[in-house]
């Protein structure tokens, strides 16, 4: 899918795009060879020519992904080249395993890095947004409810309501679980029972190898039809994008030339028209905005095939799973950087918001009954919080 | 929208129908009555009036619901109902408040019993698949991937598996929070700072207070704007209806006559055909996988509604919500309950795998290499497991 | 589902409720017996009972709610009360139908009817849209692309291009077809044929009947499985809450009050808040934009059902299509009536878009080379073509 | 977004991808400046070399695409590469368009395209599917509703219905309409204007000369916020994937080993397992039936990106199609075409089918009053029908 249509998206280079998925899966790979060390069932010489196969295996990307359907996923063929390129450590490669195995493992790994790359970016427009609130503390400004103006509040307490989302997203993040997945082939991991026999106690010393290797978490059970974890992930990324679209939305609004209070910060060569050579595009508040808008698709797209993960491995959902996961990933790390960009490059106007409080009391318009009441000490609070959630 | 086209529906009464929805929002104006206490902005006797008025007030629902449109919201008429009721203690009710706290905090509350009641279901269907795990842990079973035979597995993990799935979701909704909404007009709780003075930490007392009063949390700042809270408690409905779809789909795909490894439960009058009187249909099954399907979707409309909650107080974005929450907590009570009784009527018959198992090796369509593996410690692990989760 | 939380549902009456869904189903199987009479398979008298038990019999709703629970559906339970209604008669009841027949058809009658609704109101809209764009055929304002503001248009233009949305809509609408169903127990009519002989053509005099009394369409084939008619009126009822979403949109953005070119028409008792007397909220505005925002899932979910129609008749598909199809018939009607009182109650300032013109031509804002172009020739032929689409 | 995780991908080569866009993009820019000399603003030589340079114009397209995030699209840096590009004809490149116009056509042309390969793939299915229908037209098989026995049909029947549901699909993309977009910065089409003159009537020549030149269709009115152009595309293309997904899940169904009445056609190198060398995927269902499950959410962005469509061209909601269309493009055609394999490939099992039929028969789980009652009479009509909607 072309480029071209999702602007922004080489930002979220080597987030899911083949060259990252194939590193993922050569990963686990060479992972799971070191754990069959740890479980006594490959020899540390062979771990080394499964890693030392894994770093320079030649893969032919636009072959291995036309064997991709014919396996029906990406991995068949891949061992099939891993073990060529591995010698006679080829019987180790992927010993064990079955493919959603070492795919769900790859995936998680993605996703793992792809979440900790949103998650910077939280903190960086985070804490953007507290510099914000806390410069604008006292600043009033008109507040809009179901479109009208109500009563006064302070610029300070929007930032930092914005910040609060973002924090709100970045404790939702920091909840999640990445766990490895080792089943075998039907989730029973017989293949290396019949191995080491069912009572040496093989799993318990491979998962958490496998999980350690990885920087991953061990759990005791596969999980090949259970699919909370990514759902939960999903969930949380659309959390972070829900965030920052509602300050995507609200700075396209405030921002429209009758309102004028904040203005997207000018870039040289950014916002440019086609026709009108003077016009300036919010882009970035834009292409943000646009972005809330697909990722809950995208997290359903996971529960509906979450809900369908039938038999000991699905048919059909578990694949329906891999694009959808795949462009959140893009789509939120994507987004987070735009976002940091955009609040940090935020151009905020005070006397304008001023003026307006000033104009729409004198019309009526504001009820300034209590004025901007508690505004100050919501935002002493606000950052304060954002202290302990940022870490 | 007729209850004859929400099969089950019944089981999820007071849930969010207009009688659930009108008593809620009567504790809400009644239980900030006597938070204005706490916070000295009303007196014990206005709060006892308040209180007195909400327990007695006459609502025509109907006439509430035409109302409601005129409004936008249905508190603005039900307030003015309620302030005639409370003569004249009726400057007390809803003082300070905006339609939005009440609402929003009226939905947690429909919420946090609507998750009550989906969590005593999911333990219930959790302690029989408990049972089903140890009592069938070593009962082999054909494992199918792909919808083709695999290897041999045991119908115990098959349960397990189910009951960790069931875990997932207990787990998930024990890590949801149910605030209290408190900002007044536009989120700066003037209009109380107005009558107790900025510095008074009014709200350090009124907030705490309502939700004391409700048993809801108290949160530092309002949240008319960040939607976290109602889309974390979506996406946690949502998984539990993805476990509890799986456990349907798979009692569905084995009970198909040619597999005939589990059926549901018969029960007098269920599962009848229009024109076949024989016919036997698994009726909770199809009723729970067609709620698994829907589920999703109700939890995305949160999400996008979140992404468009501008300014200091939504237009649309939050009129989106009530619906699609509604609705979800209405089919995750119902589901929940139906799978409950799905679960406990299961008739399993070991044999018929056994028998499957046997002709599948006969063939050579399965691999028997490890036989079942670990499956019997995976059951033990997972009813363990069970055992701290459902608490 | 409570109505408190849907407002304006109260315009929607008889669409999808109880009383709806209880007499299209009454209609559909007293047709049926017509039908038969057509097909050679029952007397004009049974025909002429089965018509008098369901204009009379005497159904407990809650009671036939639950009952559609155990059944599955609430067509096994209504026909048993119907037969006994029958007396002598009840053979003829439902005769060669299964449940599906019965519930699709009377789905069917529903949504014609709330199409019927839905058309209608936009008619009355476009109509007022029509009124809108030939009065400001010619008064300037300024465009706004990307938020920002570009070049002059009029006001006429924006009415117009509001209009054609509408059109489209209707154009969809009018491109629907609304089948009967009849298949039988597994599509085969197979019933019928044992009764009336192979070659008796019975099909081809029965399914016709049953059309013409209901004023669907006959259809060669059952759909049991193929669910194109129904998703096709979820996309064209999505299509015409979409158009309205952009109308209702605009005239939130343009009724901001630092814009105030449109208002929407104030009506006594309307848009009211609970804290600010003199505020005036946009109501329908509000509600037409958060309908806008929950259509495309509930087509959606129309879709996802149809893919999932397995074996003869499905498991569970089928039954997730009906309260989506129900709440989409409901929001649809509801919606195109908002739509079109707030349409028909729009105020517009011609002279403050004139002085924003002048303002932002005056700042170099707009490039007005060309001024606004074909403007008034696009209204004309947007006018010129709704009379053709409203037919 | 990694081909390995969208396996078949590759069969969409070209409908979506870089190329395909950049190459659209070309062909409009070119083709409008043909466009410009029917309308008398441009000469031949200028057109000339406009398309000399589109034809010529050296891309590098990782470049571009970064460009296109600071322009908010891709047209805005390719205008410029192109008018330098053309030399003194530069002037002509573009004159008179939006960004949008350029990008909203191209993206039509990319759809116009992919619509006809899926229509080229679900006529090569239907015809497969009409053939099995006619040669299985009295073959019995066990009909099952909601996942039981119900009474006998014939998979003739059941190939029709599937048949039907591709000429469904069929008709619903051959109702389709491709416009080209011309509406220029706002949709008044001033700037040509002020060039040739309002009543020069330049736009009756510009646009269909555009549309002629591509193969469009001309609309009269600019549809930049009118977008049922575009839901229509994605509503038909889901109506075919919904069709071809039902196939799938039957065929999935069929297929599993208790009921081995049809199999995925074998072929060397498909459907290998990387844990256990026997077993054979049905890896064609598979994929098609998890597309299935992807497109509906797709089409539903496209209607929630509609129903944004704010301004005179809107931010984000525009934005937010792009991704969403090419998506589905790419899906449904990798889809067709797989589907078109599978079903040429289709094992059919009569006699497995009839020994269903007696042992159901024997055990008296079948109702065969009326055996398979018209059954050979709807093949017969299915398949007439067939040959009128396939043209």
């Amino acid at each position: 899918m072309s480029g071209l249509l999702r602007p922004g998206a080489h930002r979220a280079a080597g987030v899911a795009d083949d060259a990252a998925v194939l590193a993922a899966l050569l990963r686990v790979e060479s992972a799971w060879a070191r754990a069959l060390v740890a479980a006594g069932i490959a020899t540390e010489a062979e771990a080394a020519q499964v890693a030392a196969a894994a770093a320079g295996v030649d893969v032919d990307l636009p072959a291995l992904a036309v064997a991709s359907e014919a396996a029906g996923n990406p991995v068949v063929p891949l061992v099939a080249l891993l073990r060529d390129a591995a010698g006679d450590a080829g019987g180790a490669v992927h010993r064990g395993l079955t493919s959603q195995d070492v795919l769900d493992t790859a995936l998680v790994l993605l996703a793992r890095d792809a979440v900790a790359r949103v998650r910077a970016d939280l903190v960086v427009a985070g804490d953007a947004l507290a510099v914000l609130a806390r410069t604008h503390r006292d600043d009033v400004a008109v507040a809009r409810t179901l479109t009208q103006w109500a009563v006064p509040t302070t610029f300070g307490l929007r930032a930092a309501q914005w910040l609060a989302g973002v924090g709100d997203a970045v404790a939702r993040l920091d909840g999640l679980t990445f766990p490895v997945q080792y089943g075998g082939a039907a989730g029973t991991r017989a293949l290396l029972a019949d191995l080491a026999g069912p009572d040496a106690g093989h799993s318990d010393r491979a998962a958490p190898a496998l999980a350690d290797a990885l920087g991953l978490t061990a759990t005791d059970l596969p999980w090949h039809t259970r699919r909370a974890a990514l759902t939960g992930i999903g969930d949380a990324l659309t959390t972070a994008t829900d965030a920052l679209g509602v300050i995507a939305a609200d700075v396209l609004l405030l921002g429209r030339p009758e309102v004028a209070e904040v203005r997207e910060g000018a870039v040289a060569g950014r916002g440019g028209s086609s026709t009108m050579p003077h016009k300036q595009n919010p882009v970035l508040s834009v292409l943000v905005g646009a972005a809330a808008r697909q990722a809950p698709a995208l997290a359903g797209q996971l529960h509906l095939a979450a809900a369908g993960a039938v038999d000991e491995r699905p048919d059909g959902a578990w694949h329906a799973e891999w694009p959808a996961l795949a462009r959140l990933l893009e789509l939120a790390v994507t987004t987070a950087s735009q976002a940091a960009e955009l609040v940090a490059g935020l151009q905020v106007d005070p006397v304008a918001m001023a003026s307006r409080v000033d104009a729409a009391t004198a019309s009526g318009a504001l009820d300034t009954r209590g004025a901007t009441g508690e505004a100050g000490r919501l935002v002493d609070l606000a950052t304060t919080c954002w202290e302990e959630t940022r870490g």
